[in-house]
C-alpha cells in the first residue's frame, strides 16, 4: 500500500464539481458533487443522535435497502436538521434534480448537509448549484479538491487522503474527503466523509469494512463531545478497478480494510486537528489494557475531558486531569499500575506510576506539550489490547467560535 | 419552612473554625473545620469516579460502616487525589490530630480535600491548621462564613444556605455550607458540600433522604462534563432540635425532605451559577416527559452541551444545538412534539414547536438571553414527569482558568 497525492477523484471512474449556489452568505462555494459514471456498491454509517436531520433519512434508506448509489451531492452552510418534512422533501427534490440532468433514477443520488441546523435551505439555490456542477464534472486531483474545499465550515482547510493498493494482481485506489471542526464527537460521526473507491467488491462486505473500521477511526475522534445530527461517512466502489470481485475475507479483504483503515485514520486525524480553534491535535493511546472496548472507552474519555483539554492548550502538565477523565469513564483499571507518559516531538517524559506522581521537570514536560502534536500514553499493564482516540485543545479561539457562529 | 441567614452553623449544637494553614501558596485561608458537641448520626454521597481522593475512601468507610461523626476537617489547595498510601496516611493523621485535640475517637472525624490532583499535601501544614482551628471554634453565623469562604478553589464568592422547619412540635434548622466551580459533572460533585442539622432521625432515614435528594440536586448540576476525584456531600445530625427522633416517613421526614431540598437546590445552583468563567446561570427544565429519568437525562445533557454553553455566552439564540444535545443523550423522545422555549426576566419566547424553527424576533431572543440567568424549557407533551439541570455559559474566562489553574 502506498498513498497518493488526491481525494475522491483518485479512483477510477470518480469525477468531482463544486461551485457557489449562495447558501453561504459569503459567497464561498458551498456545494459539491461526487459522481461515478457507472453504479456503485455503497456503504454508510450515520449519526446515533436520535435527532437526525433530513439528508440522514434519505440516505439511510438508500443504504438499507441495499440499492446501488452513483452520485453524491452536498452542501454546506445550512445543516437541514430539524426541519420537518420540509426538510426531507428538499432532500427528494435535489436527488430527483440530480437524477434528471445526470440520467440516474433519484434513489441513485445520496444527499448530504451541514451548517447551521433548524435553517430551511433555500432549494431555488440548490436547484442551480445542481445545474451548474453536473455541466463542471471533472476527473483531475483539482476537481476533487475544490469539491473538499466546498464541504467546508468552520474548518480551516480541506482534508483529503488517497491511497494504492493491490487486489486480485490489480491496482486499487481509494480515495477520500471529510470535513469537521465543530459539534465533533462521532458516535457514527458534523462530520462528513465520502470515500470513493474502484475495488470490485460485494456490497455486504463493503457495509462490514466500513462498520467496524469506523470503530477505531472516526468514531475515536472528539472536538466537544457534541455528537452531531448530520454526521454521514459514505463509501462507493464502483468495480472499476478490474479485480475479480472480492466475496470472502481472504487477502484481497484483508489489504482494502488495511487500505481504508489507513484512509481513515488520516481523515479523522485531520478533524480532530482542525478542531475548531485547535492548536494542539492531542492523540492518547491506551496499551496493554485487557480488553479493546476498555482501551477505546478510556482513550475516548481523554480526549473528551475539557479540563485535559484546557491543560494542553496551556501547555500545563496537570497529569491528574488525564487520570480523573479515566476514572469517570466508566471502564475498569487499576490505578496503581498505571503507567502515564505524555509525548510529541520535543521528547518524552513519565510523570505517574505506582500510584502517584513521578519527579519530573515541569520546564520539560511544558516543552514537550508545546508541539502541535502530543501523545498521550496510559499503559494499562493489564493485557494485550489497545486503542487510540484524537482529540484537540480548548482555546479561546474554540469559545469565540462558538458564541458567534451564525454571525 | 422558611429561609433564614448562615450556613453550617445555623442549626443547634454546631461548631466552624477556619484558617490560613499555608497549603495555598497565597496566604489565604485553606482549612476549615466543623464540629458538633454531641456524636451526630452521618450520611454521606460520593463521587462515582473509579479514581477516588483519599479522603474520600476514609470518609466512605465511616459513613457505611453506620459510625457517628462529629468533626469535619476540609482543606483547600491540594486534592489529596492520585497520591498513593502516603494519601490515604495523612487522611488517617489528621483524623487522629483532630481526635486528640478534640478528644473524639479518630473514626468520628471526617476528612475532605479539594484543589491540584496528584501533589502530596503538607502534614505539618495540616497539623498547624487543626491546632489553630481547635481553639478558634465558633456558632456565630460569621464563623460558618469564614469556613465556607477557607474551602474555596476557583471559586468567585462563598456558598451558604439555611432553612427551618418544624418537626414534632419542634423547630429544626437544616444549614450548609458548599464549594466547586470547576470539574463539576457531579456523579454522585469536586464540589464539597457541608449540611448540618440539628434534626433528631435515624441514620439510615438520614442517609436515604441524602441519596434521594441528590439525584434531583447536586448530581443536575455541570460546569464542564468531568466528574471530580473528590466530590463529597456529608450531612450531619445531632439531633438537638429536641423533637421525637423520626424513625419513619412520617409527615415530619416530608418537612425534613421539603427542607433538604431547598438548602440543597439552592447549594447546587450557586456551584453552576458560580461556574469557571461563568457569565449566566443556565436552568433547563424538561416538562411533561413520560418518564422522571428521561426528564434528567435530556436536562443534564443539555447543561453539559458545549455547544450550547457557548450558544449562551454569546446570547445567540442557535436553538438547534438544544434540540442537538437532547438527541444525543440517550433517551428517547418525538422531536415532533417538542416545544423549546428561552426565558429570563427580560422575557419568553418559544423558538420551536412541531418539527420546526418558529418566526421569532432575533433581537427580542438576543434580549433574553443577555440575562443573568437564562431558563430553557423542554415541552416533550408526553407525559406527566419533568426534571431541572442547571449549568452555566463556556467563557473565554473558563479556557483561561484552566490552561493555567496550577501557576
Amino acid at each position: 500500500m502506498r498513498q497518493i497525492r488526491g481525494g475522491v477523484t483518485a479512483a477510477e471512474g470518480f469525477f468531482a464539481a463544486s461551485c457557489a449556489a449562495g447558501i453561504k452568505s459569503d459567497g464561498q462555494n458551498d456545494m459539491a458533487m461526487v459522481y461515478s459514471d457507472v453504479p456503485c456498491a455503497a456503504a454508510g454509517t450515520f449519526t446515533t443522535n436520535l435527532v437526525k436531520a433530513a439528508p440522514v433519512l434519505w440516505d439511510q434508506r438508500i443504504v438499507r435497502e441495499g440499492k446501488k448509489a452513483q452520485a453524491v451531492v452536498v452542501n454546506s452552510g445550512i445543516a437541514n436538521a430539524c426541519t420537518g418534512k420540509e426538510g426531507f422533501d428538499c432532500c427528494e427534490e435535489t436527488a430527483a434534480a440530480v437524477g434528471e440532468l445526470l440520467d440516474l433514477s433519484a434513489d441513485r443520488v445520496l444527499v448530504a448537509s451541514t451548517g447551521v441546523i433548524g435553517m430551511q435551505i433555500p432549494m431555488d439555490c440548490i436547484r442551480r448549484g445542481i445545474r451548474t456542477m453536473s455541466g463542471r464534472l471533472g476527473r483531475n486531483i483539482e476537481d476533487g479538491t475544490a469539491a473538499a474545499d466546498a464541504i467546508l465550515t468552520t474548518d480551516t482547510h480541506s482534508k483529503e487522503c488517497a491511497v494504492e493498493f493491490e487486489a486480485g494482481g490489480k491496482k486499487v485506489t481509494i480515495g477520500g474527503m471529510c470535513k469537521g471542526s465543530g459539534m465533533i464527537h462521532p458516535n457514527m460521526c458534523t462530520m462528513l466523509a465520502f470515500l470513493t473507491t474502484d475495488l470490485n467488491i460485494s456490497a455486504d462486505l463493503l457495509k462490514e469494512a466500513l462498520r467496524e473500521d469506523v470503530k477505531d477511526t472516526f468514531n475515536m475522534i472528539s472536538v466537544d463531545g457534541d455528537t452531531s445530527t448530520n454526521d454521514t461517512v459514505l463509501l462507493l466502489a464502483n468495480g472499476q478497478a478490474g479485480n475479480e470481485r472480492i466475496k470472502e475475507k481472504d487477502g484481497d479483504y484483508e489489504r482494502f480494510c488495511e487500505a481504508l483503515n489507513f484512509v481513515n485514520t488520516e481523515l479523522a486525524k485531520m478533524i480532530a486537528g482542525d478542531g475548531e480553534g485547535a492548536t494542539t491535535l492531542m492523540e492518547v493511546r491506551v496499551i496493554n489494557a485487557r480488553t479493546k472496548e476498555q482501551a477505546r472507552t478510556l482513550s475516548k474519555s481523554v480526549v473528551c475531558s475539557n479540563l485535559t483539554k484546557a491543560m494542553l492548550f496551556g501547555n500545563d502538565d496537570n497529569f491528574g486531569r488525564v487520570l480523573c477523565a479515566m476514572g469517570y469513564s466508566g471502564a475498569e483499571f487499576d490505578q496503581n499500575r498505571v503507567e502515564l507518559s505524555f509525548e510529541s516531538r520535543e521528547g518524552r517524559i513519565v510523570v505517574f506510576a505506582e500510584g502517584k506522581a513521578l519527579d519530573f521537570s515541569e520546564a520539560q514536560a511544558t516543552h514537550i506539550l508545546s508541539a502541535p502534536q502530543v501523545t498521550i500514553t496510559a499503559d494499562l499493564k493489564d493485557g494485550y489490547e489497545e486503542a487510540t482516540a484524537w482529540g484537540c485543545d480548548l482555546s479561546f479561539e474554540y469559545v469565540k467560535i462558538n458564541a458567534d457562529y451564525r454571525s
